[in-house]
């Protein structure tokens, strides 16, 4: 792994954290000083790479372990599934749900709890190879939502419905929950998936709202609608969760699932439920690059500027570290869609691979370049990342350079793998 | 208005029935020809252009007069709003509030049941001057779907909530339908909302599902997929609703409205509620032209190529009717993500405008070239488009040339109209 380096003026934090680092590895599109190759053996079939985030937001130190810890599973629960020979999308979705399942993460157990003290999950996977792509919005009483959206990709692509019905890929509400039901996916009591802590939240957010209510008593409406009391969600608790994933034949897939911001109106529907916004997937075709996206922060600014499928066009220019730095800044920071808006609240985390242009130590070898990064203007953002290669996977929590300003500043960071199979 | 010509080897219906046809208008930037302009009269300040449609599917020659006459109405809806001064947005949503309240679009009053016999609608709206949105999805029990995704539009636009939470964008279902309320849009109670029609075409639906699915007894997995008997769908009454607008500062705006496809699963959710699917609106800003788009046909496919945003896109290029052909031909009928697609059904509105570049009569007047089109690959699409300066409302049933294949094939027509106001 390398760290990339920055454009001047932009923050950047690269990987320094002796835990963290990464022994360093070749540059791009080069074959010479590929330490991990013993030329005098065959290299295994091995199989794909995977990159999570647990969020986007605030990321306390304290609680800096568990979230490492569950980045760490996830990756290794995609592993283990590439290493059956699993597609990327079936990956993906099996990192997902151990994101889901933690209950530190805002996704799954332990969600955001909504106005109404319910609990309403978003969640969407897509994949590069068919171009399908499955969601829900707003499902209630389902422990991994991601698992509904899978579903409905998979099953979208079986083709019509009886009578020639198109069948959906977007479900949301109690429609969507029956329909997991009836389809074998078993139902959650929802007072099992809220946990103490967000129990506790909910009840710390609501004694700020109505405090901020009761201030606002007598007040003008224009102060109405800026607030210095702000719910867990404004000080940056955004930790929706996501992967990104490519397989050995190099195909990418990408999903995220959330629950969405705390306080929100129930039926209120975030980015990880809107298609381009969330998650984005797309195999190479006629671009010279596959990419997968997935994205995380203030579902609304996510949304507007449809950050997931514009990473995912920027991804197509050489540079791939350039080409997010300006997408984040250009897109994201200064895009015109948020122009009202003060602070810009998001992150992604993103995966490109191509075939290996030059030569390799052996004709019966081929080679996928994975370039991957992350990148977020929130505080913090906590990733992990593994190769079925070594099976190692490196978690780490980035954040921005100190005494910059989250929503106009941001940090990014990075590196490349090499992925060899051997030839067909 | 003059009928854009078509690229060789691509169908193109133009506009000849004598009834539709306009009498021919200068051409595209240029002053020359100006026939409507006195030029010993200062014109006046008039405001505003709208095109509509009643939706691309079949339409039926007994109804014909039906379709157009609500879309005349709509147009007038639009033209009376623009002259009391209001902005494209806003009488966006007026033209759409004409168009779901005729019982004969699948859109508010009317719209087509779902597989619980319940009318759930989709609906969203596009503001080209702050690039705000606003959507519903699944919504039951209200008249004017359009009228709650204007209203989380408008109330987005005032900043934050109590305690810094973000306005929601997108609302589904229960918690849609009671922000509504909450917001002073009235219930409608959902009986109100069927018709004769929809109700009859629900039995007929349930009918041919029940007969399909008895057919299939026996049969295998994959032959169960492929039906011949369709539900009305399937045969292309795919009627969804959409407006583009453009005021007299040249502000645009578009909308959209569905009440979704017959038999769908109830929750599932149409591209009339996806962001950069079912319409967009882009003031210029630092592009050459302001675009606003509405789409119509069969959601997913609309979904899946997100086809408002890639048309909104296209149009930046010089030549509209080419930009616009070839979007719909690469975009939508030949794109990868609808490969396994045998029918690609849906069809667009598509204004652009931009000031218009060459001397005017007098150095008084600014004026604003719209060009305007529609294409379909559905066997017909009904539009109808006004301009507040003459207020004549022109409709017409578009339709694919005799002997060409739905889905496959697509018609492309539109014109072009100067407005003009005295400059400030």
């Amino acid at each position: 792994m390398i760290g990339l380096s920055s454009n001047a003026g932009v923050m950047e934090s690269l990987m320094n954290s002796a835990e963290e680092q990464q022994p360093s590895s070749p540059p791009a599109n080069s074959w010479s000083n590929q330490e991990e190759i013993n030329k005098n053996e065959t290299p295994k079939c091995v199989g794909g790479f995977v990159l999570v985030h647990a969020g986007a937001g605030y990321h306390s130190e304290s609680k800096a372990k568990e979230y490492k810890h569950v980045c760490k599973r996830a990756c290794q629960r995609a592993v283990d599934r590439l290493k059956a020979g699993a597609l990327a999308v079936e990956a993906v979705a099996a990192a997902l749900v151990e994101l889901e399942d933690s209950p530190f993460t805002n996704a799954g157990m332990g969600s955001n709890l909504n106005l109404s003290g319910e609990i309403e999950c978003d969640a969407s996977i897509m994949d590069g190879k068919s171009l399908h792509y499955g969601a829900v919005g707003a499902i209630s009483g389902i422990k991994n939502p991601v698992l509904v959206a899978n579903r409905l990709l998979s099953e979208a692509q079986k083709g019509k419905l009886s009578a020639g019905r198109i069948p959906p890929c977007f479900l949301v509400g109690r429609g969507a929950h029956e329909w997991a039901v009836s389809h074998g996916i078993p139902p959650c009591p929802s007072e099992k998936m809220a946990t103490k802590f967000s129990l506790s939240a909910y009840k710390r957010n609501k004694r700020k709202m109505e405090l901020a209510e009761k201030m606002d008593m007598g007040h003008n409406h224009a102060k109405k609608r800026r607030q210095s009391s702000e719910t867990e969600n404004g000080s940056g608790c955004l930790d929706t969760v996501g992967a990104v994933v490519v397989d050995l034949e190099g195909n990418v897939a990408a999903a995220v699932s959330s629950g969405g911001l705390a306080m929100k109106h129930p039926g209120r529907v975030g980015q990880a439920a809107h298609y381009g916004c969330g998650c984005w997937a797309e195999n190479a075709f006629n671009n010279p690059y596959s990419t997968a996206v997935s994205t995380s922060g203030c579902g609304e600014h996510l949304i507007r500027t449809m950050l997931a499928r514009e990473c995912s066009a920027a991804m197509q220019s050489e540079d791939a570290h350039k080409a997010l730095l300006e997408a984040m800044q250009n897109k994201f920071i200064s895009s015109p869609f948020l122009a009202s808006e003060d602070r810009v609240l998001g992150g992604v985390i993103v995966l490109r691979c191509c075939r290996c242009v030059e030569a390799p130590p052996s004709p019966n070898i081929q080679g996928i370049l994975v370039e991957f990064l992350w990148s977020h203007t929130t505080e913090s953002m906590c990733v992990g990342y593994m190769s079925a290669q070594d099976s190692k996977a490196k978690t780490h929590i980035s954040r921005l350079p100190p005494g910059t300003v989250p929503g106009q500043c941001l940090a990014i960071e990075g590196g490349v793998c090499r992925l060899m199979s051997v030839a067909e």
